[in-house]
Parts: structure tokens; C-alpha cells; sequence
């Protein structure tokens, strides 16, 4: 073991992305502790409120895969080949997310994160639950829990979460640049359950998503045969939470706008009363490396959840710190530099990315416009690999391209479709345009 | 007395916003307590490493006036006509502010300070100092101090600056937006002294600007005769405070940039060791309001200083919140929903402006196109004087003009004004201009 690997890692927040980075650490030989401020998931179960399953892409399945969990994830997953529109009339249509083979995979926040951390203690980690951290010293790298305890690391990472208790505290230094931007929208989960026979009553390998304009609802399906399903509603307004403040209105909602669901959902205003409704925020900040303490995933950079991209990011970040870690052979000083000023243009093109993608799944994905400028695009991308790839292909499929120049290359494309979908008659002739003349406009004038 | 002004209301904070806004609700006869961190300037001085010279303009004199302290307040002034631009050379250039009779005021923050501390105690307020807060509720409208003490109002006004306390807890409720961003610029005072007889060395009635591209010196006039110099320069880089560095490269830093300022700071080396560096930061956040606390000044909104408005907006504030007490009869409940959405704009638009002047003072004033672009702008404002008013006019003289009003204006002025600057012959040409031409082009077409 190199000597520079002596050194003591100490983890904040024992979530996805701390659990990950403790797995790297780990297993280049360093000491890591991990300390998390609720109680161990594997032993209390997973907190309630928090979005119970997510949308596992290429980006988080490369470092999965780098610490050796690819088979055992694999178990706990299901492929979503495309999304299933549900009109209001019930009727149904799939747009694939990318070629044959290409899936989004629905898995169950809990489930992964116990998998993570039972691999974290096996590569070596010892965890510390029910430690929530009071006072971090950036410069000594020690940290002070509420329950007394102190800790003395030569290296803290803050994988703390979008209301990181870490970045807090840097929020307090001189010069440190923060936002905190919340969506006049919040969600709110409901489950839909299995049949009697535990099977899936809708497509199985499919997101589906009912959008309506300025809201919508989707579900993901579970191993057990049910779906989580999510509504996101403006807070205020006309169909808004706030509105729907009687038994006798949510019915009405539902019944109104997503009939094909009143069926399969029975205990619709249990769960609507039951379960919390929660905000959607954007967390941008810099820099995100104070003395000896780096932030890391929705610590430096929570998103919205509109690109199934938060965990995705956050694992990518862990895999880009590994990857620097190998190049300036564990020097620390000079990695923790390169990391923020390498990542953080990424973590703001994917932040707006997922902004964005709001409208897109709330309302675009019923529009006919705009599914033939996918299959425009799908075409194009076919006919030219490697010169014309989708945005939601480079964001979801392509690991190799960064975030930032996804964002790029996604500008680039949608200018020269705009023109192309602007010929009046394209819904008509569009099988018959010139795919080389379109691709040859990215090429620099 | 009305029955809603028997109300008591708290106001963390007794700096120039706090002490302004505490005059006006104790003269509308509420109960008024103020509670300040620091000990009272009164009998400490105020605190280094402040900005101890401020430019009150006509947004600021206006509150001035209605609480009664005009005459008061106009014997710490000292008029400032215009920029007096210094170059390399030591060769001047007057710029003046507006039309005859329209000056910005240098004033001492410290003296204005405890003229309205007196004042606001003189209005029945009961000042509290040492009490720094830890805790509020903003439905109870309680308020707890790290000293133990706690304090129980209706109404809790937090003037409690930039980095304010109770926005900082506000910041912890959800879906609160919230942003601070630095600019890559410090600043640094130093102390340019009356000559032996107490005596100004520089034009008294002036802004002094050493506008050098990427970086400034300024200088605001005391009634001593002394001058407050204020350098402004990035942190890091080729001419920045990480690099100046030793004695030597300081003395020849100044020797090059500011060879007429040498002989007038004798003390320079110093003051530029003793005197703190200080970040220029830029605050927005929204709500301002939550249950009976309401967020004003620089807690609300703090912005950098090139527009000298930070207290004028402030003072500002504090005379809109009295009108509409007025207006809608003490009903704080609707006052304080009113004030920050009609607030909000104009705090944003007054941050984006104090932003874009650096550029304008650290660089612009010197350049050749822009003064005559003022110069036109200064013509078509004598011949169209409600038609055309130059932005630095609306911002600085016209209290009557919303800052989000100044902004938008000033934006479609700006653009005819490229216009009219585009044509290759301006600089000989100007003075044949067609003015009502110029005009009729801010009319809707």
C-alpha cells in the first residue's frame, strides 16, 4: 500500500453517495469511517418522505460496477426501456428512452443504499450511526457530532445530502457562493399495489407518465409487483396542493384527469393525506473544497429529479475522484482542486438539464411536434452514431460524454432542428429529408 | 392612537436601516424595542472594518425628511457634484452627476449612525444593546439572545444586515430561495488626512475615481478635510491583493496605478497592512416575510456598492413599509405580503445595476465613447426632460422612479443609444444630432 493511503478518511452521511466513495476509498487502501446522523437503515428501515425509488443510468452503473456490485445490483433492478404516456382517456403511447437495449432502471432507494453500505463495512468501513454533525474544523479535519462524540480524520468528505450539514458550515465562510432555488412545485408519493397474484398491473419495463400540461403524475415499478407512483402539482393556484383541500376535490381531481388510475390506486386518499408533500430545490455552491474537507453529490449540487440524474451525478462524482486519485498518485491537496473545478461546470449543466426536463415530461412528451422531432432524431442518430446522439441519449447512456458537453452538443442540435422542424410541411415530408445535410450543419462553419 | 398601533414591535438590528425604520413605527405610535449584537456605538465608536464613508442620495433623503431630520442630518454632509476621474498622469476630469444643483452627499456611516440612534431613542424607542440573537419564532414572534435574555413582540423587523440572523434561520424553513454570490473583487480603506491647516487636498465637493480598467481606487471627502480612500481590486491575479505581497511591490503597485495619491497617504503601508481586506457580496432571497417577522435592507437584499445604494435602498424600504401602514390602516398582515412582492423587483433591479457600475467606474469613465455618450444623454435630458432621463439620474435623483422602472428604461434608452453611437462620425458629429429623433424612438412603435 502506497504510504500517501495512510491517511484517514471520514465520511458525512452514510446515503448513496457517501456509501459509494467509502466502497472507492476503501479499497485503495485507506481507513474510512462513516458517519451518518440517522439510525441505521438496516436495522430501523428507511426513513418515510423521501422518494423511494430511482432511475439507476449508465452514469451510475459504471462506478457500481468499478467497485465490483454489478451483479448484485443487477437483482434489485428493472429495466425501463421507455416512457408510457397515459392520455386522459387511458390510451397508451411508449417512446423508447434509446436504441434496442438501451434502459433507465427503476430500484428502490432502500434496498440500494443497504446493499452499499453492507459492501462499504465489508471493503473495510466502520459506520457510525446516529451522528449528526455539529462543527467540522476544515483545517484540522475534525469533526463534532451532536452526541458529543468527535472524530479526527486527515480527509472529511460531505456526501451530507442537499441539506448538508457540512456545507452549511462553509456557507458561513468568507467567499463561499451558495443558492438555494426551490420549484413552485412539490410531489407527493402514492403506491399503487401489486395484483393479487403479485403481479405488475401495468407494463412492467416502462416509466409511465400521465402529463398534463403544468403537472403530471408518473410511476416506476418495484420487485413486488407495485408501482411507487409520484404526483407533482404546483404548490399554489388552480390544480395545486394547496387546492385540493377535501376528500371530495382530490377525488374529483383524480376522476378528472388521470381516470385510468382511480382503479389501481385504492387507498388513494390514505396515502394522499398520509404522505408528506415535499419541495423540489436546486443547491448550487463553490467552491466545494475548504482546507482539508471536500463536498461531494447533492451536498455541492442537488437537482431536481426531472433527469433521473441526482444519484447518477453523485456516483459520477465519486468515480472522477477515484480516477483523479490514480492519476496524482492520492495527493490529495491537488485532487480535491481539480475535482471542483472539473465538476462543477457538469453539475451545472446538469442542474439546468433537469430544470428544464420538467417541461419536457409534464407537457412536451404529449405534444406532436415534438415526438416527431424525436424520431427525427432517433433517425438521425441512427444514420450517424457518432455525430448526431440525442441530449437524453449523451445525458443517460453516454458516461463517456460529461454533462457539460452534453448541454453543448444538446444547443447545438436543437438550433438546427428548430429550423428543420420550422419547414411547414414536415409532419408530411419528414421521412424524406436530407439526414447528411442536417448533420453536416454541426460541422463548424 | 389607533388600536393596531398599540402593537410592539421588535427590530434586530439598531445599524442605519434598523435605527430609520424604528423612527418611523415609533412615531406612528407602536411600542418599539431594538436589539442590536453589538455594544452601542455611542459609547464604543463604531466598529473597524466597516465602510466608514457612505453617498446618501435622493432615495435616502427622503426618509431623511419624513421622520425630521433633515437639518440635522445635513450638517454631517459634504456634497459631492461629480466624478473627478484621475488618470496615470495626475490630469483630472470633471464629470458631473447630474444638472446644476442635483449632488450625491459623502456622510460619515458611524455619525449618521448615532444621530439616528439618538433620534430613534428621542421617538420613544428602547434600545438594547449586546443582544445577540439565536432563536426566533416567527409565528410567536419571540426572540431569543445569547445572552440569555428573551423578548416577546407582535411584529419582529429583522434589519439586521447582510448577514443577518434571522435570514439565516429563515433560510433553514422550506422552500425559502436564497442566494449569496462574491465577486472575485476586495476592498481595503486607507486614511488620506487634511493638510496641517484642516484643510481638504483634493476638490472637496467630488467622488474621486483612479478608474484603472480592471480595478479602482476612490476617495469620499470627511468633514475633517480627511478623505476615505477605498481600493478595489481583485483577490486573486496580476494586479491583486494575494500578490501584493511584500512592502516593495506595494509602494511600486501604487508608484505605477496612483502616482498622485502617494504624497497624500503619508501612513499608506500602513493602512494597507492594518487594514482588513473585505469581500464584496450580493444577497437575494425570497420570502422576506414569514408569520410576523419581516426581513429588510441589506438583510433582504444586499448588494455591492457601485451604485452607492445600499442605504439608500434601505432607507427606502423603510419609508415604502410606512406608506403602506398608512394605506392599508396598520393591517401588518397585508402589509407585509404587499411591501416584499412590490419590493422584491426593485431589490433585484438595484442589485443587477450596483453589479454592471463597477464596470462602468472601474473602466468606462475613462473611456472616450462613454463620456460622450453621457454627454449626449445629458443633451437629449435638458431638451426632453421627462422623456429622456439618463439612468444614473433615475437610480440617483428620481425617488419617484421604481429601480425596476430605472432598469427597464434605462435598458430601451441604452439600446438607441447604441444605436446612435454606432454611427462612425459620432465624436464629430454629435452636437448636430436631431434630439427629438432620439426621442420619439422610446415610444412603443
Amino acid at each position: 500500500m502506497k504510504e500517501s493511503r495512510n491517511k484517514s478518511i471520514a465520511i458525512a452521511g452514510a446515503g448513496l453517495v457517501g456509501s459509494v466513495v467509502a466502497c472507492y476509498l476503501a479499497q485503495r487502501g485507506y481507513q474510512v469511517d462513516i458517519f451518518e446522523r440517522r439510525a441505521d437503515p438496516r436495522l430501523v428501515g428507511s426513513e418515510h418522505g423521501r422518494s423511494i425509488n430511482l432511475a439507476l443510468s449508465n452514469r451510475g452503473w459504471l462506478p457500481l460496477k468499478e467497485i465490483g456490485l454489478e451483479s448484485e445490483v443487477k437483482k434489485l433492478i428493472i429495466p425501463m426501456n421507455g416512457r408510457m404516456m397515459h392520455d386522459t382517456s387511458g390510451e397508451l403511447t411508449f417512446q423508447p428512452y434509446g436504441k434496442e437495449g438501451q434502459a433507465i432502471n427503476s430500484i428502490s432507494r432502500g434496498g440500494l443504499n443497504m446493499l452499499l453500505l453492507n459492501a462499504a463495512e465489508k471493503a473495510g468501513c466502520s459506520t457510525h450511526f446516529n451522528c449528526q454533525v455539529e462543527h467540522v474544523n476544515f483545517e484540522t479535519a475534525e469533526l463534532k457530532f451532536r452526541n458529543g462524540r468527535t472524530f479526527s480524520a486527515d480527509i472529511i468528505i460531505g456526501a451530507d445530502g442537499a441539506f448538508s450539514a457540512i456545507r452549511s458550515q462553509m456557507q458561513r465562510t468568507d467567499r463561499f457562493n451558495y443558492s438555494q432555488y426551490f420549484i413552485d412545485y412539490g410531489y407527493k408519493e402514492m403506491t399503487m399495489p401489486a395484483s393479487i397474484t403479485g403481479d405488475h398491473l401495468m407494463e412492467k419495463n416502462a416509466l409511465h407518465i400521465w402529463p398534463r400540461g403544468n403537472f403530471m403524475l408518473i410511476a416506476l415499478p418495484n420487485l413486488d409487483g407495485s408501482y411507487t407512483c409520484t404526483l407533482f402539482l404546483p404548490f399554489e393556484g388552480k390544480n395545486s396542493f394547496e387546492n385540493l383541500d377535501t376528500d371530495e376535490k382530490i377525488k374529483e381531481f383524480f376522476a378528472t384527469t388521470f381516470p385510468d388510475v382511480i382503479p389501481l390506486i385504492p387507498e388513494i386518499l390514505e396515502d394522499f393525506h398520509d404522505n408528506p408533500t415535499s419541495s423540489l430545490v436546486t443547491i448550487r455552491c463553490f467552491p466545494w473544497r475548504n482546507g482539508n474537507v471536500l463536498i461531494i453529490g447533492d451536498a455541492s449540487h442537488g437537482i431536481v429529479p426531472f433527469y433521473g440524474q441526482g444519484m447518477n451525478s453523485g456516483f459520477e462524482d465519486c468515480r472522477v475522484l477515484n480516477k483523479l486519485l490514480d492519476e496524482h498518485d492520492d495527493n490529495w491537496d491537488e485532487v480535491m482542486e481539480i475535482f471542483q473545478d472539473l465538476r462543477k461546470p457538469d453539475a451545472d449543466a446538469i442542474a439546468d438539464l433537469a430544470l428544464r426536463n420538467f417541461v419536457e415530461m409534464r407537457d412536451l412528451v404529449a405534444d406532436d411536434d415534438f415526438l416527431l422531432r424525436k424520431k427525427i432524431e432517433a433517425r438521425l442518430h441512427d444514420a450517424f452514431p457518432d455525430e448526431w446522439v440525442p441530449l437524453y441519449t449523451m445525458v443517460t447512456f453516454r458516461e463517456d460524454i460529461r454533462y457539460s458537453e452534453a448541454l453543448e452538443r444538446g444547443h447545438h442540435q436543437a438550433r438546427i432542428m428548430d429550423k428543420v422542424m420550422a419547414n411547414p410541411n414536415i409532419h408530411e415530408d419528414w421521412e424524406k429529408l436530407d439526414l447528411k445535410a442536417i448533420v453536416d450543419q454541426l460541422k463548424p462553419q
